[in-house]
């Protein structure tokens, strides 16, 4: 399968509500995909396992039916999210890390907007975090020994010249798509300086490489720390653009961009890779509220649209995100988490009136 | 030499400024304590090297006299803030990871406050970051190697139990002497299950262990991810009160909550040992104001008295404290960084006046 549109008649999109407030949130991505109509070829969903409750039943968090169809069959995908267990359990791994590794879903591009409150008005916060998906501590080659003084635990934190060459070229491009054109490098290589000195150089790198040819020129450059980063986020968010980081930091950066523009239930993300991408809201499964139907379903709908515009239907991405905001700048019509007393379903219906 | 304060007849100190605008809020913490009078031992200062000037002047960035003296003659010490080189240079490391390595400050303690508006208010925010300041990715075991993708590097996290179990009971400690006596520990085990399981599994140990007889029992416990730690730091920081973490975490969530009370410039740390702590600013060398005296002096005259309290020296370490709080109350007397039109030097008198 390529991602290109051209002989599309199905869309087929793999399901994998997971856990908690996932399978609240994704079944509204999914009605607000149906009614998107005649702009998208017509949607087939396959619904799929993995999760916490999986694992419980199956004695695996993703079935190996889950990666064979979403490879063999599916074009793109959406997520929900994963409860994790409280105590370590022998056997259990986060089935969202596994997903992202098996598909090669190399990008986690996570893009961080306010809505302004009149229309044609500029947004006070506008970034994207570019966070590499692959590797970092996320590896998970984890071991333990016991020495003198007690247990050792040691884990292996991987950075890769390819793996930051194509998360830094996937930034570039991002970078070059937006008014703005810059691009923050986030590192710790005060620390860290040779897994994050590879980073930072291979990233730096990409303008230079062969059959770039300039294409990058009017990009500008910066560079900032991990622990200044998140501390400027929040004391000056206007000075981001785009940022691209390791995994782990990308984790962090994008939890706290979140936190900027009002709740984590309206933070989207695609996991993109060379030829499949799968739409996941950047909260988790809240166990909190679970079952409760008042989860935001805004950050699926909004996954939803920007898997289908990296998949290049923009016509149907655009009228999902312009219903969004309609709703969001509306204000009448909003779960607790943005203060509101609406329902995920009354919010998903607010949208659907507004396709 | 011990912490124990009743022989004391003089207080040694050293003072290691290191770069960039260290150079200028050491020297007005020195003239902080210098003030005390009687309230402190007479201090005597022993100016030491270390940072990214002396490394290119001597080709280390930490002289063995640097820390031979600390240890063999000083009582306490403050650390200003070094430069990092902007590429990769042979040689070079870290001075102040490389300090509190030596001298085994395995305890960054770094408690974030705001100012009430009036005297005897509650402050917004006020809470502990307790940073294990000796392992995890700061051991810098580091390696390059070239594979058949070109190349790749690794590094080590280390988490031990030993580090955990003294951080752990610190934290309890601490919790413990605050009103509210709430710990919430830091990690990332839906990942990290091996490493980041056993700092949470250690942690949790601490009220069991042989000895400690119910102590702890009043301190309530919870947990939180370190993304959605950060997350919640910004939506509600008020939950927290002390926040344990492993070293790089504790890094990012201490520059977080700085930027909740409005500035780095106003957050101090020490980084304590069973027999020697060293207060240090949670701020950078900032080269972008370095020389203009313009720095605020606040996080370090702070920082010497958390050192002076950890000394037990609770009157002169209230005094200055108190100072500090009246000259941020006042609002008149102001560095750039709090919007004021002050310099280091203004500020620095006007809490010498109110000592
Ligand atoms: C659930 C967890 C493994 C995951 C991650 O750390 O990547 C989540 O925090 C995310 O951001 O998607
Ligand atoms: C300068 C740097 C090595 C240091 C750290 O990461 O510990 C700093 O950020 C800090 O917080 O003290």
């Amino acid at each position: 399968r390529s991602l290109s549109t051209t002989a599309r008649k199905t869309l087929k999109i793999g399901l994998i509500p997971a856990d908690g407030i996932g399978r609240e949130v994704i079944p509204a991505a999914k009605a607000a995909i149906e009614a998107l109509g005649s702009d998208i070829p017509k949607p087939e969903f396959i619904d799929l396992l993995a999760g916490w409750e999986t694992f419980t039943k199956t004695g695996n968090a993703l079935p190996h039916e889950t990666v064979d169809i979403l490879r063999d069959e599916c074009d793109c995908a959406l997520f929900g999210s994963v409860s994790s267990p409280s105590k370590k359990v022998v056997g259990y791994s986060s089935p969202i890390v596994a997903l992202r590794k098996e598909l090669d879903l190399y990008a986690n591009i996570r893009p961080v907007l306010s809505v302004a409150p009149e229309v044609g008005q500029k947004p006070t916060i506008d970034l994207v975090v570019v966070r590499e998906n692959t590797e970092c501590l996320y590896i998970k080659q984890e071991v333990q020994t016991v020495g003198e003084n007690g247990k050792e635990a040691r884990a292996t934190r991987l950075i890769t010249e390819r793996a930051s060459r194509r998360i830094g070229q996937m930034a570039f491009e991002l970078a070059l798509a937006r008014p703005r054109k810059h691009l923050t490098i986030i590192h710790k290589s005060n620390v860290l300086s040779i897994t994050d000195g590879l980073f930072r150089e291979t990233v730096r790198g990409v303008p230079t490489l062969p059959g770039v040819n300039g294409k990058y020129d009017t990009v500008t450059i910066s560079e900032q720390l991990v622990d200044s980063a998140v501390y400027r986020l929040f004391r000056e968010p206007e000075v981001f653009d785009v940022m691209v980081a390791p995994n782990l930091y990308g984790d962090i950066l994008s939890d706290a961009a979140a936190a900027l523009v009002g709740s984590l239930g309206l933070v989207p993300s695609i996991n993109a890779g060379d030829d499949f991408v799968m739409g996941e809201p950047v909260h988790g499964s809240a166990p909190d509220i679970a079952g409760k139907g008042i989860a935001n379903p805004i950050a699926s709908i909004r996954s939803a649209a920007l898997m289908l515009r990296h998949l290049g239907y923009t016509k149907g991405a655009d009228r999902l995100d312009v219903a969004v905001d309609q709703v969001i700048r509306e204000g009448t019509t909003l779960t607790p988490d943005l203060h509101g007393t609406s329902s995920t379903t009354e919010v998903l219906n607010a949208v659907l009136k507004k396709l």
